[in-house]
């Protein structure tokens, strides 16, 4: 068998094959760069004999904002300063500092870690204490990630931390990840797995015919595409992100959609669900806003199920599924979000699916004929832009 | 680009690329026979003015047994008659041939369908009745695809139904889906998607160098191990199922195991999860006891993370989660299935972690070192066959 090791260590030297003394790539450098400030900055603190102090973003509802002019959602200037001599702060600025060194330790090694496997590597019991230790729980240090995300503006792959992957993808695109190339009309039925880290010292794209990116709820509904060929027909790129897409799907469509000029159109399920995660992809999420501008796809379009195709497309009532409680309110939330209010065409559909009274899946399709939803269904959406929803 | 439609429909005609009028693979022609022999048996009865029924192999716990000798889960010989003029078992009846026709026309086109999918398919207003319905809710229908599958002996991927894919694999292998060459050692971080159906008449193996194949829970988990190269190092298949493992993921095991006769070990959490997921692997599931001769691996090995390994690897306390009684219980219930009572290795290993009082996730190896698990820690485990659990 042949090995391509060589190969792997010349063209991503921090990816899979990573070894300690390979040459770090640039977004690596940046990235230890960061964290060494901030631990320069407690060295001159502690010669001057001051208080170190770290200067943490506000990362909470009353500092993310909506900028309507790049339509994503993005992090106001509120920060906080958590200082070391600090009863109620202590704990969080040594956390942050373990959190940021375990990082470094990634990067020096070439490595990346999970938030657990972050978690696990930074507990251990706090050094003239009996058993307290520096992270009780998970949920601690994941915390701490996301403030060291935005105090030194590193996204948490720039950290070498992933996520875990969901998703898939097939179609007219080659790319190579970790030096391998990766043809995706080659991908059989299975598809290529979509990995948590796609920066671009890792992902790079190769060749590209396709003409836009049909993105899909679920594994399900992508696999009916992938049978159908659907992707060789239109020339597009199929991707799922099984369910609300993660991280690294979200990045990918971004680096695709901005590097290869394509277009994004989403097939989600007519229900609250399904226009939240049309608005993650479209604008980011309210939790990680920081990361909008790099992770979300403002031109994205939701070009179906509408409320409206149940009589457009003479649907039987097989398809329907009541409306719940939770689904009115959510729904009812979703039109107060800054970037549906006032756009008409948003608060038809979402109008139009509390009168249906009913919501409806992607999968339901199938009751009208076996390929309607790909033959059918979806094409005839991509020639009718007056059914977009942007 | 170069297009391969012809390749593909030449070599796999029911898969991705399938089509109406392709010849059907063996598989699905014996499938087709068998679902055509139950529809016969209904015209006969009708023919003859008899009462058509169907005869279901029961499900229930009652009719499980382990198979010593084959070290299998299996069903036992109880059967149900059901009738077409009994008012309690009509609807079930009518059903069953709903669900059985809908898997012959997706045979006949060479598709494919979710278990979700395949109920919108089936259902629909009962003529004559003013709003009854084939099916109100999914339980239903999937219900019977697996009265279908035991009544007329055939996987639910025979049926052309997939679950809900996950999982995915590198390494030494190189296979072909649907046509497609897929070289496992080629992967890059993301890896081959594992599909739900890996049959013989999609997924052929090609060529493979691996010695054996590894099995670990989480992706998470399973990226550590793709990152250290370690498949390169030690010759094998990198495999993981997103926690439980799926069919497709069980089914390619036992595939793999068989035809290219390769050793199976599992790495999974030390917790009664874990010994459940190996469980599962090995001798099936109650639930789908019927599938284990074709899905279960007898012969695959436990290699961690055993309880004896606290000690053994002189980890420190912070890689403890404390047990709490759900644990507690559900490790007495393991100890009380047929296949692990009597099995002294086992006594001990579940005592002792009952002992311990706390579980172990292989990703809190990570605490020890960055790369413990993979450099230290798993070749260990491959080298002393007397820490296996059988």
């Amino acid at each position: 068998m042949a090995r391509k090791k060589s190969t792997t260590a010349d063209s991503a030297p921090t990816a899979a094959g990573g070894s300690k003394s390979a040459a770090r790539s640039e977004r690596d450098r940046t990235t230890a760069r960061k964290i060494e400030n901030l631990a320069d900055g407690v060295v001159s603190a502690a010669r001057k004999k001051g208080d170190p102090s770290l200067d943490i973003p506000i990362r909470s509802l009353s500092n993310v904002s909506f900028n309507a002019k790049r339509a994503i959602l993005e992090m106001g200037d509120a920060r906080q300063t958590r200082n070391l001599f600090n009863l109620n702060m202590a704990k969080k600025y040594m956390q942050t500092l373990l959190i940021a060194s375990a990082s470094k330790q990634l990067i020096d090694a070439g490595k990346t870690a999970s938030i657990r496997q972050l978690y696990y590597m930074s507990k251990h019991t706090i050094k003239g204490s009996k058993s307290e230790k520096t992270f009780d729980e998970q949920a601690e240090s994941d915390g701490i990630i996301e403030d060291l995300e935005v105090g030194i503006d590193a996204l948490r792959e720039e950290l070498h931390v992933f996520a875990d992957s969901r998703g898939a993808m097939v179609g007219e695109i080659t790319l190579t990840d970790a030096g391998d190339t990766i043809d995706c009309t080659r991908m059989g039925t299975g598809g290529y797995g979509i990995p948590s880290i796609v920066e671009p010292d890792i992902i790079q794209f190769k060749k590209c015919t396709a003409k836009f990116i049909l993105h899909v709820e679920k594994g399900t509904v992508w696999r009916r595409f992938v049978e159908d060929r659907f992707w060789e027909k239109h020339r597009c790129i199929l991707i799922h992100g099984g369910g609300q897409p993660p991280r690294g799907v979200r990045r990918l469509l971004r680096r695709m959609h901005d590097e290869l000029k394509l277009p994004v159109y989403c097939v989600l399920d007519n229900d609250p669900w399904g226009y939240y995660i049309y608005s993650v992809v479209k604008q980011g999420s309210i939790n990680l806003a920081y990361e909008s501008r790099r992770m979300a796809v403002p031109d994205a379009k939701f070009i179906g199920v509408s409320a409206f195709d149940y009589e457009r497309c003479g649907l039987s009532d097989d398809v329907q599924i009541e409306l719940d409680d939770q689904d009115r309110k959510r729904a009812k939330q979703i039109l107060e979000y800054p970037w549906f209010v006032g756009k008409k065409p948003w608060e038809k559909e979402i109008g139009k699916m509390l009168k249906n009274g009913f919501k409806m899946e992607v999968e339901a399709m199938i009751n009208k004929r076996l390929t309607y939803l790909t033959e059918e269904y979806v094409p005839m959406k991509l020639k009718d832009q007056k059914q977009w929803l942007d």
